[in-house]
């Protein structure tokens, strides 16, 4: 048992990372590759990245000592409907010269399991979009939007980021000057020098600037709100409770009211000393009081740890979180 | 005086429709022709339509007789910076052997004229879109909203249409059962004979059969939220305040708090018998209790209106609106 090792991944729309560990939480190895969700990048693109990652882990560890493996995913689920996707990954697994069987997790899962070892409890996910997952015995038992901009991911980054350009064109068309958030929005959509002889010129060169693009790039502004949240700006100071409130509403959806179990924030937005975070922490205390609230960690640890605990030698899997996966908190 | 005919039109999103009167009235011909939106179809298009229908409508008249004409367009602003689609426009005229000149309005200025003859007022139009304009000596003065479905477009047929997809995800998320519109957007988008195993994976079709279409087409749905709201359906019932509260907001934006003038609902949620004209109506009548609230009316006999303005024997615009554009009221 000393000598065995087990391997995870996180798999996730900007990068991908991998980590082997030994089951007393020895970090043998890290990788690191560009992003690869299989739903928006393709499951070859995908097994390309994970390769790459778990090369780099794997560098100068023996791999018959990898006894298992699991992947935390976005898009796990059409992975499983999408035989030659997951041949995709199966070879890459095989090329990394792995002989252990792995399994795929979403990456919802995943990031729940790195901000706790309680087998039952929720995930709430904020980052490009937004998602929220009850578990239930380490597996996803019901969801909450996620559902994408055009008709989710309310609160999310897409949302910030689309909320502070509705704030900027309604404060055009009534005719007030847009306050700081609104100006470092023009700024960033528009360029420095960007002068107009009429608001509705404005209006519409903002329109026309943020419709050029994919509409999911909005979410590219959420950090201007989020730092000028932190400058206490008015317009951010209003947008974050909002978002905050659509957030805890999806959390509403699928977690009981009286619950106890530990809910995990995951996502960039939620993870670290961010305003949204706070604002969500305040919004469930309230709801929630006495649930124990998790940042989410290191995904790729949590994964390996999900791994971890399938093996028959593993009987006590919160004793093995501890050693596996850092917390974040 | 008693010779001079003008000509009106109104060129839509689905429709052109021309008129030529006389300017005690007398209505000498109209035509109609498809939809020619500039900036989506085209201006070569948008003449072509014009075109079909200015030539129906002076079947029988002489064109030496037409002393002033006027065209409504969506997208009036975008014609007048593009010199190959006034060309295009203008050979249109020539060609149905018109001499006078003619003028370009917004679809929103024709509309308000298709409701009152008051040189001051607001339109506020919600049909797939929704916007707001403020109107000062019958020019547009200042706008609100019209910023499309991605970022504005609020209390629209297309919001109202995401809105209900958006209440029927809520239900599935927190494993309700849908109500009456929940299950009829159901059927719209799944078809009669839908059914999943799980609740997630409803979800996931719902959200695949949305993101397949143009966003905009989510405004198809717009009238099976104005159908339940008839019926009473609680959903919907919901839905069609928060829509007119959107839309009054956006008048707010542009309309003075004190103002008396008359207000014109026009676009094919607001005219008629409809449920959301009649909350739009409440909340107007909350916020500017003296204000006039009239339909838009036929657009095209509005635009020969604001053509007749123009003439200097039309002495007594006001008294000539009543005999050239039927009141909607």
């Amino acid at each position: 048992m000393s000598d065995t090792v087990v391997v995870g991944l996180d798999v996730g729309g900007t990068s991908t990372r991998a980590t082997a560990l030994t089951l007393t939480g020895e970090r043998l190895g890290t990788g690191r590759a560009g992003g690869g969700n299989p739903t928006s990048h393709g499951a070859d693109r995908a097994a390309a990245e994970l390769s790459t990652a778990l090369r780099e882990a794997l560098r100068g560890v023996d791999p018959a000592r990898v006894r298992a493996g699991a992947i935390g995913l976005a898009g796990a689920g059409r992975l499983r409907a999408d035989p030659a996707g997951r041949a995709a990954f199966d070879r890459a697994w095989s090329d990394a010269g792995l002989r252990c069987p792995y399994t795929v997790h979403s990456d919802a899962l995943v990031g729940y399991a790195s901000g706790t070892a309680a087998p039952d409890g929720t995930i709430l996910i904020a980052g490009t979009g937004a998602i929220a997952a009850q578990v239930r015995r380490w597996r996803l038992d019901r969801v909450a939007d996620g559902h994408g901009w055009l008709l989710g991911d309310a609160g999310s980054g897409f949302w910030l980021g689309r909320e502070a350009v509705r704030a900027l064109l309604a404060d055009l068309d009534a005719g007030r000057a847009p306050g700081p958030l609104g100006r470092t929005v023009l700024v960033d959509l528009l360029g420095d020098d960007w002068v107009a002889e009429r608001p509705r010129d404005t209006v519409d060169a903002v329109v026309q600037a943020v419709t050029r693009r994919p509409p999911v790039e909005l979410a590219r502004l959420a950090p201007l709100v989020v730092d000028a949240a932190v400058d206490g700006e008015p317009v951010a100071a209003e947008l974050i409770p909002r978002a905050a409130a659509h957030l805890v509403t999806s959390v509403g959806r699928i977690r009981p009211d009286d619950a106890t179990t530990p809910l995990v924030l995951g996502g960039g937005l939620l993870t670290g000393d961010t305003p949204l975070g706070a604002a969500v922490q305040v919004e469930v205390g309230r709801r929630w009081p006495d649930a124990p609230v998790r940042s989410a960690g290191d995904g790729a640890a949590a994964a390996a740890w999900l791994a971890a605990r399938t093996l028959p030698d593993v009987t006590d899997p919160a004793a093995r979180h501890a050693l596996l996966v850092p917390s974040a908190d």
